[in-house]
């Protein structure tokens, strides 16, 4: 079965340091057979400064890529123990796009939690959303030295990590995906 | 498709208004074709005062229940915005049982809340079980005046949005077997 | 006492209803004595589109209003569940200005929850920023007909309501006024 | 000003590792001025197995103990991500008892998270009590080898961010007694 599995950036941040860790398993689902992947960035969307308004256009990119998709990886720094306001401008954008979908959710940090509450909080998000989100996740702690300068992991432990993950996101998105199309 | 859901009671309390709303639930599911229940009452299980360590016998036959299950309702009273102690108890007593399984959560209230709050948190804990719970709820606010003396339901509505919740559970409960057993 | 509390509103979206609670919670604080407050418009402050920068004449207007003030109120409504984005931006601007004062946090809603979720969803966000948060809050659900046509509030009840939750939120503000000045 | 702070142990299960954590925080209280400290432990109050009713006179106890208590530290391992039942029984059992007192929350877990969720977890809780959660909190991951044999912690690190915790639990609790008593 092929599914369609965008990334979802969670920062607009300059300097942003989680970019790297979406870009990480941006490649492990590039590399994956029957997986369609792209990197959403936050960037290419948010809206006018004031009213935080989604331009039209980027509105209906944003809806009609949600719309053919098959679920969703959300990568996201931890701000203050939650969910970056980038990213919630994001997900407020859309709702019936997202009912009966896969979704994993992947925390960074600077220190050592690795982003576990601001995972357990988009857990409730997107729960509300009416998305089924996954038990695995990938924690990035420390990022500033997991990565190295060129932005390459530094423990090879991430890839099976990251594989687990893809494994129960891919069983869920094709056991809602045949039960969607039947 | 015939499913098992077993209906999980949060509370063994004295004088427990939830175990109305339990009831409720139940006879809907025994009404409806294809689901096998059965009510979980914590005061069946519960260990000794002490350690809370439930009896190996009670243990045995819990974790034969969920074993068997294809989803779980959860009915529990919303104690200051958490869940009851017991609840936590028998959750936290099984593990692999509830893997990759459906689950709906409702929340019962003497106030006007309806308990969304400890819905919203169990959703964090189900999650952490590796269940999926679906987005649809019950909430029964005001739960002193919301049955009558006999623990007959007042309001109608509830007859419907108990099938709209059981419908997304089926769905769910359906799509995760379907998958297991392929 | 002479105590500084702002009211931060949590939205920057056009039409938002949840003005008007704002509105309403500064009137009753502006005519209690004792209390110098002011009203928060996040359109004032959010920054660029495409990273959301805070503009440094903003950022600096932000950081002097916190850091001279003894306590805020956060009125906001209930996004899916969680905090609006234009909201997350304006607290996580800032974090010593938060340090050991008191903060009172209302919530707003369309349907009938009042906005609980996402006031106890804040609760942790702001015990990260170092702030004391009050138990009474002010909920405000069905926003649309709370309110008649002209913004003034259709239920008395929230009179003495709001009264309760100063009381409580003054208590607490000079409480530790006190203890940062000894 | 000399206070009363309790330590409340979260669990009441066989061969918890997180008395260890415990009694560590207990000597450091003990030794410090101005401070009358004492264990609880669910063990000595929890009640019947059916209902889980806590006995008349362990409830007595268990108010008394409070009621003259300037504070509490909650000491709790995190079972699935969430607090144990042991330890929202003992916290639902009282009520007017907990009001605009001083609250600090420390995690103990077999992992590397330190417990970090279940005490934001609790953050929510005690607010509904009426208390005030400080920011600073002691994380013990790795409980199985933090500590060694005889129970000593083998990480200096503890002492330091021990005293950093309770300077900021002995600065809010002092805050609220005066003004309690004013």
């Amino acid at each position: 079965m092929s599914l369609v599995i965008p990334i979802l950036l969670g920062t607009a941040r300059e300097g942003r340091q989680s970019e790297k860790a979406a870009r990480f398993v941006l490649e492990h689902m590039q590399a994956r057979e029957g997986i369609e992947t792209l990197l959403i960035d936050p960037r290419d969307f948010l809206g006018s400064a004031q009213t935080k308004a989604m331009p039209t256009e980027a509105a209906k990119r944003w809806s009609q890529t949600m719309a053919r998709a098959d679920g969703l990886v959300i990568v996201t720094p931890e701000y203050n123990h939650g969910y970056p306001g980038e990213l919630k401008l994001m997900l407020d954008q859309l709702y019936s796009e997202y009912a009966q979908k896969a979704v994993a959710i992947c925390g960074v940090s600077e220190g050592w939690t690795g982003g576990v509450r601001v995972v357990k909080q988009l857990v409730g998000i997107v729960h509300t959303l009416k998305m089924y989100p996954i038990r695995n996740a990938l924690y990035f702690p420390n990022v500033g030295t997991l990565f190295d300068a060129e932005g390459q992991i530094t423990d090879d432990r991430y890839v099976e990590m990251t594989q687990t993950m893809l494994d129960e996101l891919v069983w869920l998105a094709e056991a809602l995906k045949q039960k969607r199309e039947s």
